[in-house]
């Protein structure tokens, strides 16, 4: 490979068990790396999954131990939702932007705006009881845990590599849901082109590209969604610098937002 | 690799000259495979950048032959933008959506919600006279492009191969432009995952996954947008089998709009 000959490789990390609360995720990339047979170096990143992040930090609710409020109560009769599922997406959001039938669209407490706060009832696990009624949370802070994360494969392999934390979202004019990152430690969620020329010495038009949104769709593709769990992505040949950055980058600020 | 241990890899194909109108793609995208030792695969992917697209089909359009109408002129004033180019905008749109300095955001005659309906100043070309008069519109009929490329690298390699015409488009909640699919032939654009089991039996909650623009994300990554051109993006190891498809699958229904 060349840098006239660039070349994109994400490999899903095989062995990866399911994942439980405590679980140390880093010993568990480790594995996954040396399973693969995978050398961990500078210029590489790992995406994980939101849903084995959640797991590992015990975002698990059950629904049985929740009191909707008179709020989730009249969202749930307007989308048809479980008032005890609308309680835990307004402790997770900021503001309702929109809901009508089956759609409760908010902003979460990060700033992003996605479905039900990312609150998910699909894969949450067998091992336990009564598992229908319990529902799994975004991580706490995903920037954080990026962070802890790389730091940890830093001081274990000496490589440099960047972190991502994606998960699915929609979008409002397309349907389907890509993979978007909530969490990036030691890469450039979003890359800055205002200055740059183009191929013709013009200044460019596109001038931020969502890097980490990128990486996080591609990722998204090779872990799937149903019946196979491949919850991390190895991914090499990212043709740009890194450097620190957050998911936090990716967040439109509210008053540039003029679809809300 | 085996479907344990599944990989995507994406490849810039090399020694893509500057694209011209009346270029023949299909053999450039030949040429490029050869350059890069590809054998075309069944299962593969060829992802197309719109800008070369537009230039094969002679999409540019001078700004000096353009009249402003009286609404141009308006939108112009409010954008401070070229009024002869916010008259090939109008043109190539269905709808205004949003506007304001420096921001104008349309629905595109394809359906597409995005700024300033696709059509470009830069990375136009030194190759015309007075280049910076001239704009590149999005090409005509992406989807009916991709079909016909597939069918000639079909006929030339046996290979029944995906294609995709990709750009870059802003989000309305997430700053940075991401890849997305303008055109689509002979792979899933969307992935229909209703009536599938989670890895625990439970129906999944994501139902529907916007597949081709999780790949057109991936390969926007790679193409980049400056000093490079890397205009075609070879892609295997999609880990979903293929059917007809097209870029409309991804078009959220305006009465299903609730951003708009």
């Amino acid at each position: 490979m060349s840098s006239n000959f660039p070349q994109l490789t994400l490999t899903a990390l095989p062995g990866i068990p399911l994942v439980q609360e405590g679980d140390d995720l880093a010993a568990l990339i480790l594995a996954g790396l040396k399973a693969a047979q995978i050398t961990l170096t500078s210029g590489d990143v790992l995406v994980i999954a939101q849903k084995i992040v959640s797991k590992a930090e015990g975002r698990l609710l059950n629904l049985a131990e929740v009191t909707p409020s008179a709020q989730a109560a009249e969202l749930a009769a307007i989308t048809e939702k479980d008032p005890r599922f609308v309680e835990v997406v307004l402790s997770e959001s900021k503001e309702v932007l929109r809901m009508r039938l089956n759609t409760l669209i908010v902003e979460h407490r990060l700033g992003f705006v996605c479905a039900n706060a990312g609150v998910d009832r699909s894969n949450i696990g067998p091992q336990l009881e009564g598992e229908a009624e319990y529902v799994l949370c975004l991580p706490l802070n995903p920037d954080q845990t990026c962070h802890t994360l790389r730091e940890r494969l830093q001081s274990d392999t000496g490589a440099d590599v960047g972190v991502i934390i994606n998960d699915s979202h929609g979008r409002a004019w397309r349907t389907g849901t890509v993979g978007v990152a909530l969490g990036v430690a030691g890469f450039p969620a979003l890359l800055d082109m205002r200055g740059h020329l183009d191929l013709f010495d013009y200044t460019l038009q596109i001038t931020q590209i969502g890097l980490a949104d990128e990486l996080a769709a591609a990722a998204s593709l090779l872990m799937g969604q149903a019946d196979e769990g491949r919850p991390i992505i190895h991914v090499r040949g990212v043709p740009y610098p890194f450097r620190e950055g957050n998911a936090q980058e990716l967040v439109r600020p509210k008053e540039m937002d003029l679809f809300r």
